[in-house]
């Protein structure tokens, strides 16, 4: 019984493979008929539903597409046409951050319920465990007795440090459970982490582009920014990074080595290396922001730069945001040297994280729930993000690029020169599309014609409008 | 019925009163005993069901108590026996603020289970309304679908701040839920405001003795504390605080007007009225705390500060934290006119309120648990306060002063001069009792010989047993 399962399975990956490589060879090319499931069946002496089944699979990775009633067809392949934008080239001086509410106010019209969610990066709701995380909060609350109302003192709930323990092992490192503090979200890990190690007026080396609500953070706490060149695969430019440190003392570094928001960039584990070699020289600590880590669309989870750290110079920190609960507001950092001030900010910044959200995330870790819901969230991450690059390319003009991020749920699209993103979020909104225009994701407010476009929800015809739309409003404005 | 139970109910009031005027007059005196049930039941023309209930009353109210086969005899009334603390006197100076870990350290000691819990001032789970806030949280969670683990963004749960601002008419203002943001616990609602009115360097007026969290708050926002003399029962000395404010700049005043922490002062509303003149006056900011507002002993609910301010100055803040849920980190700010730059800091600090325990607090005040809660809270609290109170002055050396708080649920004590309140902490931590030593409740580290007792938790024979440790270990240090 097992073999005949391992042996269809075995055959159907085999079947898919030789149809990839018929189309990565351009054997096959966009628009070509692929060769019937009965030819197939046949040239490869395998069943039919064997050939179906390898067929699904193609189509499900975006390489091919049925047709009603003929058959199915290679897909026009988004590298063939939409060019990545190239590495940013950001201002050498370090920048003070002033928004003032801009990033507030753009943040909250992304939230309308109304409005196309283009703008904030979130997850939809129906990628998220609505059903399972209710029924686990509701047995947790019922049993936990006078648990679930007293305070969970920092370092907070044990049970799920102890989770993020066992986790670490995934992350290429080894974390004991006493290494984690447990925070309101990830929001609160980074901004003690800053706190922890600048004072009004350092400097912090950050990507370029990145994380806008860092930037807010940095704004408030009166920090510069020192904008470091990003590759939109790679991510820092270690080049970059080395000249700006020899010019001028930097507090902190700041980054998202894996799966960069917007970016979606991933940085290559030799790069993470040298990254904590350099700043170990330059005696820097590294803010390690891993909130995308485990969103890989396919392959193995990378590792953190926290891995290749011998001297606790990285705050490494995470959340449950992005894959389960944003509401839950659940995150955590891994401050090594730094643990006893972290601990002593958290304290003064909020005494305590709330108990119940962690007692439940905990034990949706423990029991497997949240593994098993993190293998589909990736699949349909990676199909979002691909439904939303093909629709861009086909309603958006020739000459603008696209991301190809392999994890986490945003694009970042570079538009023509002369669209102002600003306009652009302006006019979008005023059809109630929201977008991200690109100047929020830099101190320098660069990126003035780059929008982030959230993929977090499910595809639908909503969002195809919504795209089309913009292609739209992007024409009109060049 | 009614009439009859209306009739009963007046008959045991009338016979408590006069028993208690015979004790207020001094014709009853401690030690005394009171006539017998029998007695007083043909005096008053009353059955003796209506007498028992009457003194079981005055019981209560720790007026009489009864001896096993004895009767009812008058209790050692605590203001005949130990005085209360003199005013504060505070030193001139600003001071900055530097205590590194040691509230940590002492906060942490203080909740570990196996040690008295004399320490930190928090209620104990008997008082909290475990088994009706669970079963809320477990149908909220399952009835909310995705609305239970989606974000609730700044301002927070809507129903929650209807509620708040329902409740408003009870503290003598009329706030409406676009005034409030929600927090997570009364912690970062401080946070917030203190870090919205301040820049590192500021001085800011605070109270002494004051909550050591807000201490360490400032410490960490390098700001500096004015302390300002208080009054035990009434609170700030307004006239200290109008010199301070002649003397130097000040950027805010702090102040806890309803049952202060650690003293138990209820500021008077004439006070409040020229509290909110003078900082008009001299256009300062009032972070006004009213964590224990609702703490009354009896009587009404005091009025905020903030109801006599007419120009947006008062920062009002509150938190769900010593009344249900300590654990659920439920707190709120109405920040007047900083609110922009309020929500702006929440944004940046958390992101986020989490939105579960949220909705289960709204729902629980909705319903009116949490009135029927508050009831028998400030009666246990009352009770606690009282036996405590007594506990002391019964087992500690003679001449110590204690606080007479008519809210809330700690005592102030002041300790003969030559006793450390640090050496007593240490000696006491040795024995598994954990106590507040005063000075960490002011950042010139006064109140060397003064100590804060935890009263939140039923009264028992364990807690009996502590003080009676704690009045040895304080004689053995005089």
């Amino acid at each position: 019984m097992t073999k005949t399962r391992d042996n269809r399975r075995w055959l159907y990956v085999r079947v898919a493979g030789a149809i990839e490589a018929l189309i990565r060879s351009g054997v096959l090319r966009a628009g070509d008929r692929v060769p019937s499931v009965r030819r197939t069946s046949a040239q490869h002496g395998v069943s039919v539903t064997t050939v179906v089944q390898a067929y699904v699979a193609l189509e499900d990775r975006g390489l091919i597409e049925a047709r009603p009633k003929s058959g199915f067809f290679v897909r026009a392949q988004l590298r063939d046409q939409v060019p990545e934008p190239k590495a940013s080239r950001p201002a050498i001086a370090a920048t003070t951050v002033e928004f003032g509410s801009l990033q507030t106010k753009i943040f909250e019209a992304a939230l309308l319920p109304e409005v196309v969610p283009f703008g904030a990066a979130y997850p939809g709701a129906e990628n998220l465990p609505v059903v399972k995380l209710n029924r686990i909060m509701a047995s947790v609350a019922r049993r936990e007795g006078a648990g679930a109302v007293g305070y969970d003192m920092p370092p907070g709930c044990e049970a799920l440090r102890r989770q993020l323990a066992k986790r670490s092992l995934d992350w290429g490192t080894q974390l004991s459970p006493d290494d984690f503090i447990t925070t309101c979200g990830g929001t609160e890990a980074l901004a003690l982490c800053l706190r922890a190690v600048t004072k009004p007026g350092d400097v912090v080396a950050v990507e370029s582009p990145s994380y806008f609500g860092v930037l807010q953070q940095m704004e408030e706490l009166g920090l510069k920014a020192l904008e470091i060149s990003m590759h939109p695969r790679d991510g820092m430019n270690l080049e970059a990074l080395e000249r700006a440190l020899k010019r001028r003392r930097v507090a902190a570094c700041l980054a998202v080595p894996n799966f960069n928001n917007p970016l979606g960039s991933l940085m290559p584990d030799e790069h993470k290396l040298r990254l904590i070699e350099i700043l170990a020289r330059y005696d820097i600590p590294l803010i390690e922001d891993d909130i995308n880590g485990a969103l890989a669309h396919s392959g193995p989870r990378p590792r953190v730069a926290q891995s290749f750290d011998r001297d606790g110079r990285v705050m490494l920190c995470g959340a449950f945001s992005k894959t389960i609960a944003p509401g839950y507001r659940i995150g955590w950092v891994a401050p090594g040297r730094y643990y006893a001030k972290v601990k002593a900010l958290k304290l003064s910044s909020t005494l305590a994280t709330a108990s119940l959200p962690q007692m439940a995330i905990a034990e949706f870790v423990a029991n497997g729930g949240y593994d098993h819901h993190l293998r589909r969230l990736r699949q349909n991450f990676a199909a979002q993000i691909r439904h939303t690059s093909e629709a861009i390319s086909a309603a958006f003009p020739p000459d603008i690029k696209v991301t190809r991020p392999t994890g986490g749920f945003v694009l970042w699209v570079e538009l023509p020169k002369k669209v102002s993103a600003f306009q652009l979020y302006e006019r979008a909104l005023a059809q109630k599309i929201s977008i991200a225009p690109g100047p929020i994701f830099s101190a320098s407010q660069a990126f003035e014609n780059f929008i982030r476009i959230n993929c977090g929800h499910p595809w639908s015809p909503r969002l195809e409008r919504g795209i089309g739309t913009l292609g739209k409003l992007v024409e009109s404005l060049r």
